[in-house]
């Protein structure tokens, strides 16, 4: 059995749109942002205090890229996962690194000095510093995306959720007025699927069942 | 054929560590740090600028725990790669991740507002700010580390790399001497390999050759 941590809009949110798509049944646990101080009990799940958490019997995973991968290898084989004989195996594995840890990271700065520090702690020059940072690599997939629809591999895959949650991001950040044409295409072609309006909904319901505010609380982590 | 672009003791140190481990032929590039400024013609190979570079015929990777991941399954399963079957798989992903993710992004913002930005622009509240975080995150091996010899699957494998990495860029911001006990014994472990020695010694022979300085430059990106 599988239970998924979550924080509404936060990282956690890749590995519920992963789910989503793939249909595999799941427990659900919504937290209230952010949880290391608002749910201190979630430190015996998770010491880390971040979600996502993936529990699976007693392994725990707390990336949420490699949740991702790991949702797709075991789960959805032949479908979001990419194979090691395939031709874009490589560009998978390096989209999937790409959308956390270039795209993602980034984004936590401009939403920490920009948003979520007391004013006397914010800092209008990192979060200037890493906004452009975000949207100069960016811009990087933009050949990739002009010529396809999908970022590898010819389909959906887990790799499109990774960087797809990076989008989500930048709007909540007023970045993605800056998206480049090919990239804000993709994007709008992502929120029509099933899989990404059934998460959203599920996370709200969610929320509400169990008493955690609705709003959506990125996670700085 | 494998062609790997590095900087001295830059990310793509990950990949060069696991070529060497692996055994398999490849040709390094050495490039001055940064080389989007140093080196202009090398964004005709990586428009990103970023080092590393994995080019295989026309496919080019650019996220060094993803290269990580893709030397391992190509060229060595069943040792520095764990399959999907194994018991550790999902360990064995998430550590690749955090390696990246968590433990080398915040260290790049102590290296880019402690170290590389000209005096005025220089932030040491967010460096102090991400020097606690890595070394926060960082104690979440503590427990892990006190029973193990490596990360994960009871061998070392491509997330070993990608973790000591993370060790490697502390000790050239003055944070290892913070190292819980656990984790300094295996970083002193992992420096005794053959694979990590040599590839140490490639770098500096190859920047020797190619004209570049041999002094290390970790990459801010």
């Amino acid at each position: 059995m599988l239970t998924l941590y979550h924080c509404l809009s936060a990282r956690s949110f890749r590995p519920l749109w992963m789910l989503e798509e793939i249909g595999v049944s799941y427990d659900l646990q919504v937290l209230p942002f952010p949880p290391r101080s608002q749910q201190r009990s979630y430190l015996a799940v998770n010491p880390l205090g971040t979600v996502p958490a993936l529990a699976e019997g007693a392994q725990l995973m707390t990336e949420s890229a490699a949740i991702c991968q790991y949702l797709a290898a075991r789960f959805s084989p032949g479908a979001m996962d990419v194979a090691v004989d395939e031709p874009d195996y490589g560009a998978y594995l390096n989209a999937l690194h790409f959308g956390e840890a270039t795209l993602t990271f980034p984004q936590t700065l401009v939403l920490r000095y920009r948003y979520f520090e007391p004013a006397e702690r914010r800092q209008p020059q990192v979060a200037d510093d890493y906004a452009r940072w975000f949207l100069a690599r960016l811009r990087s997939l933009e050949p990739v995306l002009a010529t396809r629809e999908f970022l590898c591999a010819g389909r959906f895959t887990a790799a499109d959720v990774s960087v797809a949650y990076a989008l989500l991001l930048a709007t909540h950040l007023d970045l993605s007025n800056h998206f480049t044409p090919a990239v804000a295409a993709y994007w709008a072609r992502l929120q029509q699927r099933d899989g990404y309006r059934k998460a959203l909904e599920v996370q709200h319901q969610a929320a509400l069942a169990q008493g955690v505010s609705t709003i959506p609380a990125p996670d700085i982590r």
